[in-house]
């Protein structure tokens, strides 16, 4: 492995660390866009009081305002744990061409985290999960869809 | 289904059919906690240049705001469509209780939406995903999980 991925990885992990002190959970991210750092993000679930505030979402928003695209291609992330179901979506959507990761979602699970838990949730059918999941009225949800095929000016991503 | 569900997924609907005509995504979620709506969200990837806005990101944030809360035990989510694996990480991550929802993935499929391919990579191992997806420095990484597992007044969530 170069250098260049070496010393970024060390960023993230120092941000994960770094965010401890700092009464945060032990994730750091960074998004490298040729050959630099473009946006940096840490653990903001307790601090901020949002759940959706993981190192590597917080890192994404931040990237996708420095650059002022929702679309990150050509961009790398480098987080210092294996992205969660959430975060893993989140780099998908905003089509980041490669994730570099430190600890995994086990060692997550061994100091407390529920990263492996959702993995195996997504994994089975909605009907055998532990979080009911109940669809109604599919025939009246539908019409957004059909509306949103009949609009020609809509921005598609 | 009881009214009340319906009326909850109707403002949904509602939310997804308008936020077209705002120039969004045709998605739309509402957050109810004691039979009542605390906290409404759309898609707002292109306006907002995020590619985590999503609808049910959206209203899971502003609920958490609203509790002053990252947790929202006891609430539950109407969506106008299944939660992408981004969405549902978030939904696990924030402990709602239930959720309901109302088009499938196989439906945001069919009009252009990444849902299903997510899924789809989410459910192989690594090393078959599109995505390059690479674990370096292990060794360093877990420092971080060592001083946080070592912390005493530390903040679970």
């Amino acid at each position: 492995m170069c250098k260049i991925h070496e010393d970024f990885m060390l960023e993230a992990i120092r941000l994960s660390k770094e965010n401890i002190d700092n009464g945060g959970g032990p994730f750091g991210a960074v998004i490298v866009k040729d050959g630099k750092i473009i946006a940096k993000g840490v653990n903001k679930v307790t601090k901020n009081n949002d759940p959706t505030a993981h190192a590597e979402v917080t890192a994404i928003r931040e990237a996708a305002k420095v650059l002022n695209n929702f679309d990150l291609t050509g961009c790398d992330i480098y987080t210092s744990c294996e992205p969660c179901p959430m975060c893993l979506g989140a780099i998908y959507w905003s089509h980041l061409n490669k994730i570099y990761f430190g600890n995994t979602k086990n060692d997550a699970k061994n100091i407390g985290f529920d990263d492996a838990f959702i993995y195996d949730e997504i994994m089975i059918p909605i009907e055998k999960r532990h979080l009911p999941t109940i669809q109604i009225l599919p025939d009246k949800a539908i019409e957004a869809f059909v509306k949103w095929e009949n609009k020609d000016d809509k921005i598609e991503y």
